[in-house]
């Protein structure tokens, strides 16, 4: 339950439409999720620069950003993961609101967080997806990039997910990527593939008749 | 101290730069601090609303948009309000790192706190504005625009800035704006006249020659 009162709802002069027409494109937040090794975050780090490259505004959160600045509060207990994830869907949700497309690479192990957070969006009328970052623990093991499964099969790391630690995988996915079985290319056409077929990218906010400009030009003239 | 530790720092492909590029402006914090009943939000949404106008993009962070989102965990008391402010000024941090003006309004009496804000920013190379918005406590409180001046004088609100809650004026704000003595039209000319002068305004950031879109039409030819 909220501690703070005396608090009304966000009422400034610009709406979330306003802004959007401004970027010209609408945000979504595209919510990667998967063990550590998955490919989390190579998939989101390539899709950002393709995005960019595209002149499509993206902003990704990333354990490494956000677990160094705003969460560095927070450690792996069950309940600093939640709080984490929470603030993290917070955050995604301000960007959607100016119009980025948000890609979030965080291995969010429970269902009901992901759950929350979609909830968090569409009962703001705002956009979002999860995208399970499908990949068997064997090879997310043998991949092993940051060498954190070693340490943990040591004991050297506590709860870590999918040693010791559970991992809740989705059961509905918007889009299930297989990344022991495909290529990092394969995965960016499809994830880019399925980005074009829910208008997130490849239709342009703006309509004319309707716009700030337009209005602007109006006033002035 | 963090307590998240095997976190390495952000390295995505796409660098501040690059995202700025896109935006074609560069981010700034400006940072409102006042009492209750100043005037911070009444002068950050007419700012937000005279930006977006000169299609600028920036992005109205707010008490009333904080409070009931990110942190709704958080209450009024010393710990709690310090944590609100350290949240704001991370999250204001990763706006800065995508380019948006980030317009702040909130109260943080605090000076170590405001401090805390602008080392946050300056470390990381990101400018930060504290903008104080001096308005005095009699004609504050006889504005009372939320009436919760009467109900702390009734003892119906504890921990209220100004009452039974310290304020810290700002000792070397960036700009003042007295609020007792100026009228909204002349406080919104001195900003925008203040961050033009900073060249936080007015100042496009792109460099033809070495922009994103040049070298993608290098790539292209």
């Amino acid at each position: 339950m909220p501690k703070a009162t005396n608090i009304k709802p966000y009422a400034g002069l610009v709406s979330i439409e306003d802004r959007c027409k401004l970027l010209n494109q609408k945000g979504a937040t595209i919510w990667f999720t998967g063990i550590s090794g998955s490919g989390k975050s190579t998939i989101a780090t390539t899709l950002e620069k393709a995005l960019l490259e595209q002149e499509i505004f993206s902003y990704l959160l990333d354990s490494d950003n956000v677990r160094t600045g705003i969460n560095q509060d927070l450690g792996f207990s069950e309940k600093d993961r939640k709080e984490n994830i929470r603030r993290i869907g917070e955050i995604a949700k301000l960007f959607v609101e100016v119009g980025f497309i948000v890609l979030s690479s965080f291995i969010s192990p429970y269902k009901v967080d992901r759950d929350n957070l979609r909830r968090l969006h569409e009962d703001a009328n705002l956009r979002f997806f999860e995208v399970f970052v499908d990949c068997s623990l064997v090879e997310a093991e043998r991949r092993d990039p940051k060498g954190l499964y070693r340490k943990a099969r040591k004991g050297e790391i506590k709860g870590f997910t999918g040693i010791d630690h559970p991992y809740e995988a989705p059961v509905s996915a918007d889009l299930i990527l297989r990344t022991d079985q495909l290529t990092l290319e394969e995965e960016i056409a499809m994830v880019l593939s399925y980005l074009k077929s829910k208008e997130v990218i490849g239709s342009q906010y703006l309509n004319p008749s309707n716009s700030l400009n337009t209005q602007a030009d109006k006033v002035r003239s």
